[in-house]
């Protein structure tokens, strides 16, 4: 037992589950972005087809989770857990995408840090050896966001230098008990951190605190240093959630050469006027399961360290004059299963 | 690996854990109903010292999680994971009733089923040797619930009389890898079920599939018939919800004469002008974690099968003409670990 936990935080899978499948479905200006060529599914209509920008959101789901299946050679019968989560109000998003699919199903609300929750779920279930097969499955959507936590698309509100830009995407990944990777071999699960900030238009300097402290874990706790990984990921603290990440390190005499971020590196910044980036569960969802997957396939990288960002506020919570709690899960991908 | 799965969605635990501490947190009306004496807390000030009622939910949390662990004898720093889930939008009483805790965090959305579902991760992750200490939160509060899905409190909406009452309440559990029970020996996870239910004020009635799929998965599946168990409760289905799920079983041959609905315990019906019952997140965990775990305590029931139920929808999915979709997980608890 002991084995499988390294410390407060950070767990080694005993048997890394393998990331057998995974697909990724974004919208148009995603698609115009720097990454467009690693995405399975680029729509040019945001609606896919459905009647409301809400409808739009499962339909990602489930054109990505099916993607996703295919590519692992499976159906959906073959899942024993599905892990699903999404912004808005009560994870419709997810629920509907699922309703109709016959497959065990465990919601989740991590806000932006969803696809790494799911992640760490699935991997602790199967590790755990209550199945052969999970997904984890996250979106987001500009326009069903934009008017739930800001105002309609049509009042054409402003938007501050620190927003970020929501993106229409949904990433899925299906995870095998057997497999030759790429494998989930450990993951460190947040603690709520909250360092006062409450501007809602400044999510990436509330949690960049999130990110630094599970980072922190990670690192302590496997006794490995950052240089470890070819790549460190967050997502998605933006341009100036990074920049705080990086001064939180300096700080401690550590340059993070190899980091970046899920929301800068979605959008080509500063053209695609999206201020300090990309947000949104879907905005690391679809990096991981576009560029950095893919990356991995293609030897780009042998391991990453995934780190899913979410600020845990709600437009109810802002209004009554609370600051932003922030939290962070950081997953260890290799393409190695004995490291 | 195999012997863990007994079928599509049932588990059985290998070294079933152990809930080692419980809690129940209940506003003035809870406190009023037939299970008073079983609650750790009754508030006659349903704000708890908050200035909202959002706060005062988390205030719940953090109270009833405090009184699970220390029953258990245990400080949060022992807590290796806490899953929690609420209803209201982005989940804010349990990210904000975690804010300022040391423990590893993973929110949860599963309305109404929340309680189950974090039984269910939570024993996952103890019997898979992710940690020796883990907890599942659940709750809702009436105040915050009628304004977020219907009206604010000041309108004095009408209610139909198929409607329940949200249960102002939180429950905790704190459950241990090693210990005497009782004890958390199978969990058989649910499908998102949707048989066309529209009507937002009939959420038995929605939910109640979806209950009745669970049910009849979990004993094909685990080979027990429901005589097995002393006693079998959904919560929460309220009176018409529990008499559709009776009714099922009836056309299947079986009377279930061992049932009960969280919904149909927690008030004293019609005397408390409920309607068809209690609902919310926190009605099957304050009835768990009150009446359930202390009537086994005290011996009077040696195996339960306890099956949390949630309606996913959301008040945007009403408006836009969806129908609800529902989910059942149920969660075997025996007062012997070998069954």
């Amino acid at each position: 037992m002991t084995v499988k936990k390294l410390g407060r935080q950070t767990v080694a899978f005993a048997n890394p589950p393998t990331i057998a499948g995974y697909a990724s479905v974004v919208g148009k200006k995603e698609g115009d972005g720097p990454l467009a060529t690693f995405f399975d599914l680029i729509n040019q209509d945001d609606s896919f087809g459905e009647s409301s920008w809400e409808k739009a959101e499962s339909a990602m789901q489930r054109l990505a989770l099916q993607s996703a299946l295919d590519k692992a050679g499976q159906a959906p019968s073959s899942l024993d857990l599905l892990f699903a989560g999404d912004l808005l109000n009560q994870c419709i998003a997810s629920s509907f995408a699922v309703r109709g699919q016959d497959v065990p199903f465990l919601g989740l609300y991590g806000a932006c840090s969803t696809m790494a929750e799911g992640l760490v779920m699935a991997s602790m279930t199967l590790d755990g050896g209550f199945g052969n097969w999970a997904a984890a499955v996250a979106s987001s959507h500009f326009c069903s966001a934009e008017r739930q936590y800001r105002t309609p698309l049509e009042y054409g509100g402003q938007r501050t230098p620190t927003a970020q830009w929501t993106v229409t995407g949904a990433g899925a990944a299906v995870l095998s008990r057997e497999g030759n990777g790429p494998y989930v071999t450990h993951a460190t699960i947040g603690k709520v951190v909250d360092k006062g900030i409450k501007d809602a238009n400044n999510m990436g300097a509330a949690m960049a605190p999130a990110a630094y402290s599970s980072l922190t874990a990670h690192f302590s706790e496997t006794g490995r240093k950052p240089s470890y990984y070819d790549l460190i990921v967050t997502g998605d603290l933006g341009e100036l959630g990074k920049s705080i990440v990086l001064d939180l390190f300096r700080a401690d005499g550590v340059e993070l050469g190899n980091y970046d971020d899920c929301g800068v590196m979605i959008f080509d910044l500063p053209a695609q006027d999206v201020h300090c980036g990309g947000s949104g569960c879907g905005c690391s969802a679809v990096v991981l399961n576009g560029y950095l997957l893919r990356g991995m396939a293609e030897g780009r990288w042998k391991n990453i360290l995934f780190c899913g960002t979410g600020a845990l506020l709600s437009p109810i919570s802002s209004l009554q004059g609370e600051s932003i709690p922030g939290i962070c899960h950081a997953v260890a991908i290799s393409t190695e299963k004995g490291v």
